[in-house]
């Protein structure tokens, strides 16, 4: 994101309404900022499986959460096609 | 890293000594392989807080753990400079 937008992108995100923090497998969700590029922001989400993953994605609690999202930031998201979605196993700990 | 030698590396991870659950602010630790790529490994480990990190970077105990990096696979990741490290704090829960 570029960077003069990344604060108001914090703020929002750490306004958020939590419904995630309810949802079946979930475990855990943060923001991390590079620091060495305050516009590169990853939100990184860990759940118990990929099935809770799934079924929160397609759920109503996820749509609203992201109905939420200010339009000015929503417009930026869309405009640089910032939702890339990569989705990882933990192989070892 | 090459696909074909993505086992041998989450193996190895798996058979860590395990020094540095006890560096002091260490949180936790994990492998990330990605579903759509095999040969995409990231290590992500987390930390209290920046100085507790550079502190076990610089430590004997971080130096005894890469020691124990088998050397085909430490040949392969010199070779492809595999060894990026990024880091980030965290700015939202």
């Amino acid at each position: 994101i570029p960077v003069e937008r990344a604060d108001a992108l914090v703020r929002a995100f750490r306004a958020r309404v939590g419904l995630v923090d309810g949802a079946d497998g979930f475990v855990d969700l943060q923001v991390w900022q590079s620091d060495r590029d305050a516009g590169e922001l990853i939100m990184v989400s860990r759940w118990r499986d990929r099935a809770a993953f799934t079924a929160y994605m397609r759920s109503a609690d996820h749509r609203t959460s992201h109905d939420r999202i200010p339009p000015e930031l929503q417009d930026a998201i869309k405009l640089e096609r910032l939702e890339h979605l990569h989705t990882y196993e933990v192989v070892a700990e």
